[in-house]
């Protein structure tokens, strides 16, 4: 019991200190299915938690092809040559299955992997998306215990991740290619309109003319959409990350969106937000989860729609019934 | 007990005979707040659910402007005209407010009100869209035991309420105007998603030509939408309600949609889908709305949202704590 807690204080100390191993340490703690670690983890994090939420949280996403790890290399790059400190983190849906696709981006993102001012960690996995959206968050809090000044969340692009980063990012940025005039069709609306900037990526060579089309025709197409709360009308920019070129561009919008944020509050009213989100999410998959996986109604439920699929109850009927239990 | 008894009793063979006085009784039961007459309801929809189930459910939508009234009328006549028993049924998520928009649009409705094979409810109104989706749902069960051959759910265009409709019809068709070039940009593409078929109206005069062309972009458009479960691709067309053109052709679509989904099973695949969503969905909104009621959780939520927001938890930390208390 004693060492525990001597094992929880010394690695708050160390975060503190920046200690990247710490770091890492502890977001093993928080990656853990051992409830004993989970218990620790709890601790370090209500610990650091007085020294976070000084980080700007940037959400990145693109289909996959569009150049997203060489992007936030760029990128990362571009930060910790300005001073800052960078981690990249990942929010990966099928990251049980694959192990992370991050984890592979690793061996790709040299230059920020040997940058002693940047912090690349492995997306954590677990068997549901709130699960995995939990443990990224507590990472959020320790990088920025850690003294991480931007915190990246790469996700894949697909299913529902956009949604669990964008409730947990300050500024969401979707990396486009310029296509065959289809730029906004087959894209699902919702993620362009979750986009605080939209960079059309590989903006280089015979590509150029095709992204100034591109960032046209999207700038056209965000003025379309209803006004957002921030007061903020979405950028469109162009960028190239692999001739690091536009990535200036990029950071200036983003510091541009702080500074109009902070100043009209929206900052700190969006991260509210998200918190409450995030807290009533919580307790509603959990009073889901514990009623749906009782055995009994499991067995009940299956009875219920098969009585439901023969005309011998409705379906409010038979939740009443489940229910009352 | 006993006179209850016989009152439900009576009520249901009336509504098998197809008495209307009897049917609209039943609902006013369905309607109620008075837990003894949701007793009744219940007995009486139980009596009534082997004699359900035979119809087909249409759901309308569309903007405000677009002649809903008029084409409900004139596509309602149209279907008593060849021999079939049509109910009108509205959702109206301000119904609670207004008194439904259905009882105003009755007075418009004359030629339908009078037809002795027609029959206009005005909508259930609610304190939630869930409850007012739970009377519909239920008043279609009633209807259907009295003979009705086609259920019209119309519904307003505004919020939550064509996911509601699309969540209980077999059919949902989108009613819209040829406009300014704007077919596509300002319509919230999820409605679009749903839509099993779409008729642009008031395709008459000088309106023609227009009609003509918004059906070609929307059919370009809707080409671009991934294929449906149903393996049904989403038809356009023009009709005009007060000049009764296209009405038939708008019929032959549903009827085609009938035959190709019963063949594939698809139609009974959704309703069976559809049962399940309202089974789960009734229990969740129960769960939620059980647990956020209490007046403890009350006010340790408020005092968690606080502490949150002094950065002395994390949201997951007081879901843990309001759960456990």
């Amino acid at each position: 019991k004693r060492n525990a807690k001597i094992d929880t204080e010394s690695l708050i100390t160390s975060i503190l200190n920046k200690d990247i191993t710490a770091l890492s340490r502890a977001i093993t703690l928080v990656e853990s299915k051992n409830p004993k670690h989970l218990k620790k983890a709890n601790i370090i994090i209500k610990g650091c938690l007085p020294h976070a939420n000084k980080s700007i949280r940037i959400g990145i996403t693109g289909v996959p092809g569009v150049g997203k790890s060489t992007f936030i290399e760029t990128f990362g790059k571009y930060l910790t040559n300005l001073g800052k400190r960078v981690a990249v983190l990942a929010i990966d849906p099928s990251s049980s299955i694959t192990k992370g696709s991050i984890l592979g981006d690793k061996t790709r993102m040299e230059a920020l992997v040997q940058d002693e001012n940047a912090y690349i960690r492995p997306s954590a996995s677990g068997d549901t998306l709130g699960g995995v959206a939990r443990k990224t968050r507590e990472t959020i809090t320790l990088c920025e215990s850690a003294g991480f000044d931007v915190i990246i969340i790469e996700t894949v692009g697909v299913g529902q991740s956009e949604t669990t980063v964008h409730s947990m990012v300050d500024f969401f940025l979707l990396l486009k290619l310029a296509g065959a005039g289809d730029e906004l069709q087959g894209i699902k609306r919702g993620i362009i309109e979750m986009a605080d900037a939209i960079a059309i990526n590989k903006a280089d060579g015979d590509n150029l003319k095709a992204a100034n089309l591109a960032k046209t025709e999207f700038t056209r197409a965000l003025h379309l959409y209803p006004a957002k709360d921030s007061n903020w009308q979405p950028k469109v920019t162009i960028c190239s990350a692999v001739e690091n070129n536009g990535i200036d561009t990029i950071w200036g919008i983003i510091s541009d969106y702080i500074e109009t944020t902070t100043k009209n509050k929206h900052f700190s009213v969006k991260r509210n937000e998200q918190n409450k989100y995030w807290l009533i999410q919580t307790i509603e998959e959990k009073l889901k989860s514990n009623f749906f996986n009782q055995s009994k109604i499991k067995c009940e439920l299956k009875k219920q729609l098969e009585l439901i699929e023969n005309n011998k109850t409705t379906p409010f009927a038979a939740a009443d019934f489940l229910l009352n239990l």
